[in-house]
């Protein structure tokens, strides 16, 4: 793939944007004209400092109002066009982009159109220039690539064709058929973005909201599927007008943005997502000072110890299907060591593939991980996650097993959730749906008295993988208070699920374990909303049970008080075919927790 | 005016809000369910700690999908209510609002729906409780205040109202006369909330952008005239849902929210907003070490000194109708000391209704500031703004002036743009709003290459006062750099409007003033852009011109370097009806001020 993105994706300035976007491995770049413009150098030294940094500029973008135009704007445009052109030979711009007018003063007409570019690409040819026309979403005439397509191609000249930006053919909902109509080498350059599905005015919409493909919700891989049908094969460049990337750290939006477009890459071009079979373990650091607390609280949530590493202090516990092993080997700082979970195993269909997928993504292959590689697992890590790929079961060729406990119990994986960075939010989206075959499911505000929490959820398609990636803008949230630590690793809340909560509930009473208490109004709530049974409202009130039901079934939840101020455990229930998370409860959850940290409400 | 606020507008728990809204001065409050239902104090506890903060419950919300339903939802609906009017009973809060149905489940019908609302007025009666109905504007069926109240109408009962709330009704932009046909007794509560003219879909943008009144695009004022002409004089409440409000100091929130109110009272329950008739002067701090300097500058930007303070150090500079006042009285420390412009005087149609408007909207009258009141003139701060209040030029009494220089200028005050913190912006155009006769006139977004900066600006009438208000997130912003210093004020760029400023910029080279070297590629850009004469094009381009054009008129701009790392000048020309601010060339400027500060391109 041809990679290139437009200097208006990211921040700083020129020099630093092109050394950045060199670095992430692009080999093209879109000069944004203000970039430049800006600058005090010569276009010729510009061109310089951009070859010197290994990159071509695949466009010169934009300009605007062009076709269309009565007297005296008509001879203007002309004008102006050809000092453009001037100045693009100087800084070795080959392509421009003319986007689709939008001035008020311009007159309409397809055939007029064409006249007028058949015209500028007899000036474009006399200057080595090619001009690339785009079908902006909201062009006052021309809106739609199926017209663009039309005016190039009565225009009838090798110099100019057509230019397609996913974002302008997706938020209308265009026919993407009509893309594979197009001549490849009609199509100059296509620039791609995504966006989250708002229903807004498209100017603004695209302005603020773009995000890079994967990130977002538009149906980018449709998109470019028809496009590699049409045998294209030159630039795909990102094209992203987004308010938050406009302040964040330009290295980590570049690197999204690489990593955007290798997962559009053609099929058999670098190796297919990882299917995912199942999380096997979580792995939890502690202090070996703390190994017998630890015990007692695996204990009364229901663990059992199982086996004993051969030679070094890590544990197997088990509780139904949920292996948690606990690692007192990590202690080479304090914090390290302390009791926290820093990982998660994941067993997926091929590791050898993945890693190799991993590699094209830029994801990190662990290979001297202070934490020491002990079970020869391979650990990949991005923004702060560890995760362990497994094929089979070797790994526990590693332990001495204990005299086999019979649980009899159904306890599984539900889902694990994370907290991050508001700035990494998006970025660890795109991680999980780049490198493992899973979409995001859902996108949800979540409530907390101090702000609103952003989350989004990641499933695989039969389920066994489901993660929850959660952030605030505002510190005092809980999900950003719980971070506060800086652990090794971001994993916040880990959801089991059972098949009885009520008898877990029992079990846990006689463990002793002491779970989150719920405000009795909030019963008194669910009274109102559901009507429940007399004797099933007493019994989630007394036993702290959350509760929830949608037309597709019901749901059940217990939560752990906060452990080491930095995580907790949830124990569910989904009845029926209820496939949610207990949305509405979670303020009530976080105001539960919230008493924990501060002893009072906040 | 029975001035209320729901908790749902500011952050924290429920105590902290009640706090927050009882500090700052409102009587009434609307409890948001969740914010009750996640504490664990029984009603009659949290009625006794509202009714210790000396607030009435105004209202209890919301009650949702209940009209219209088909069974057996319609009976568990009346159940649910039922439950809800216990509580509210125990609770205190004598009104519930019922909004409009938007279940999929919901079956519709205007007569279906008042037999409900009259069935359940009985009930509601029999329990002392009223029932306000709120047509939500993306309500299933209902979605129109009119429709609401030909439902509350049939149902024809004493305990059912209506509720009207201006961004349901605004946002759709509903006709207001409308509202006048509504007995006033049967409004129950009205809700107010303003919010940017976005077009989106309505819900996302109710739910995200709302803000207090005067502080966005609707038009509240006449829906509240309107509203007035009923004769209503019940609680006036603020529903506010805004993503940055949920994160932000909870007082300031709730001090702008009880200014909007009082912005919104009857007229001649309060003084009317003040008339500006100029800027009158600007005041510099300085350090006494630093007056020659000072001196040198002034005279450079061709200010030239008129008179001296009869008893203190203070120095009173005039070029054409603007004067500069630099204070060397103010070094109480060193910081404050320092060469900075910290206020403004503006002529005011009279002095003292202004202050009593001031008292009204909680703006500080300042009786001892630090840097004392040398001319006895009275002086009001607000969000760290300083603005001396003048209706008479006695202020120059104090003055010896020099023999009069005859300078043939007229040069003027144009605009002062500030800089304030992101989550002061709205509070600061809302603070010109309330207290001046004087609008919000535009609201762009400024490309810096670090991110984006909001631009508000405010005018009065006569555009004798022009403030342009700035604010960005990211502080690697030019805006947000300059304001490192944290000078008593926030005034950044000081802009004065010449009628030749081919004349001033000859008399700067005479006088050798160093102004912002802007880059070559501008100004082939502007030439390629507006095809001036080649004359002018090299005049602009030797000195620095910015020039910007639409059709209305031309202008040009020449800007000063950084003074003191902090503040600039720019000189402005407005030729035929330009009435714009080059936000065009914005970026421009700002790039080449950030090459003063960082010695390079950033």
């Amino acid at each position: 793939m041809k990679t290139s993105i437009a200097t208006v994706s990211i921040n700083g300035s020129l020099e630093e944007k092109l050394k950045s976007i060199s670095k992430m491995g692009f080999k093209g770049v879109e000069i944004f004209e203000n970039d430049f413009l800006v600058h005090d150098l010569k276009p010729k030294e510009i061109k310089k400092i951009v070859s010197d940094y290994g990159l071509e500029i695949s466009l010169f973008q934009p300009f605007r109002d062009f076709e269309g135009m009565p007297e005296p704007y008509r001879s203007r445009a002309f004008d102006r066009a050809k000092k453009k052109f001037d100045i693009m030979n100087e800084l070795g711009a080959k392509t421009i982009l003319v986007c689709s007018n939008t001035s008020n003063l311009a007159v309409g007409g397809i055939d007029r159109a064409a006249d007028d570019f058949n015209e500028l690409g007899e000036i474009a040819k006399n200057r080595n220039i090619f001009i690339g026309y785009e079908a902006l979403a909201w062009g006052k005439y021309i809106s739609d690539h199926r017209d663009a397509w039309e005016i190039v191609r009565r225009a009838n000249h090798n110099n100019v064709g057509i230019i397609l930006d996913s974002f302008h053919t997706l938020s209308r909902d265009i026919n993407l058929d009509s893309i594979a109509s197009i001549p490849k080498e009609k199509i100059f350059i296509v620039q791609i973005a995504d966006a989250p599905k708002y229903n807004m005015d498209l100017l603004f919409w695209s302005r603020h909201f773009r995000n890079m493909p994967g990130q977002g919700d538009l149906n980018v891989l449709d998109f470019m599927q028809t496009l590699y049908n049409t045998g294209y094969d030159n630039w795909i460049s990102l094209e992203i007008f987004n308010d938050q990337f406009r302040k964040d750290n330009r290295d980590v939006i570049a690197k999204d943005g690489y990593r955007s477009l290798i997962n559009l890459s053609k099929k058999n071009e670098i190796v297919e997502r990882t299917k995912i079979k199942k999380i096997e373990f979580l792995e939890f650091s502690v202090k070996k000072e703390e190994l017998n607390i630890i015990h007692a609280l695996f204990n009364s949530l229901g663990f059992v110890k199982v086996g004993h590493h051969k030679t070094k202090n890590i544990i197997l516990y088990v509780f139904g299907n949920v292996k948690f092993i606990i690692n007192a080997e990590i202690a080479s700082n304090e914090k390290n060591g302390e009791f926290n979970p820093y990982a998660f195993g994941l067993v997926v269909d091929n590791v050898q593939s993945t890693l190799k997928r991993c590699k094209a993504l830029k994801i990190n292959n662990v290979k001297d991980f202070y934490l020491k590689n002990k079970f020869k697992m391979n650990l990949i890590e991005d923004n702060g996650q560890y995760i362990f790929l497994i094929d089979n079961k070797k790994w526990q060729n590693d332990f001495n097993f204990l005299d086999q406990v019979n649980q009899n119990s159904n306890l599984e994986f539900d889902h694990i959730a994370i907290s991050v960075e508001h700035s990494t939010l998006l970025s660890s989206v795109l991680f999980y749906k780049s490198l493992f075959e899973c979409k995001k499911i859902s996108n949800t505000d979540i409530i907390d008295p101090s702000g609103i929490i952003k989350s989004h959820v990641i499933e695989n398609k039969s389920k066994t993988f489901k993660i929850v990636i959660n952030s605030a803008e505002n510190n005092e949230t809980l999900t950003s208070q719980l971070r506060k630590k800086k652990y090794i690793s971001n994993i916040q809340h880990i959801a089991l699920r059972t098949d009885d909560i009520f008898k877990l509930s029992k079990k846990f009473n006689e463990l002793g374990l002491k779970t989150l208490k719920i405000s009795d109004n909030y019963y008194d709530d669910i009274d109102a909303k559901f009507g429940l049974e007399t004797n099933i409202l007493k019994k989630i009130k007394e036993n702290n049970i959350l509760y929830d039901e949608d037309s597709d079934g019901s749901f059940f939840q217990i939560y752990t008080t906060l452990i080491n101020n930095s995580f907790f455990f949830e124990f569910l229930q989904r009845n029926k075919s209820y496939d949610g998370y207990g949305a509405n409860n979670a303020i009530f959850r976080i105001s539960a927790q919230k008493k924990l940290i501060y002893g009072c409400h906040t």
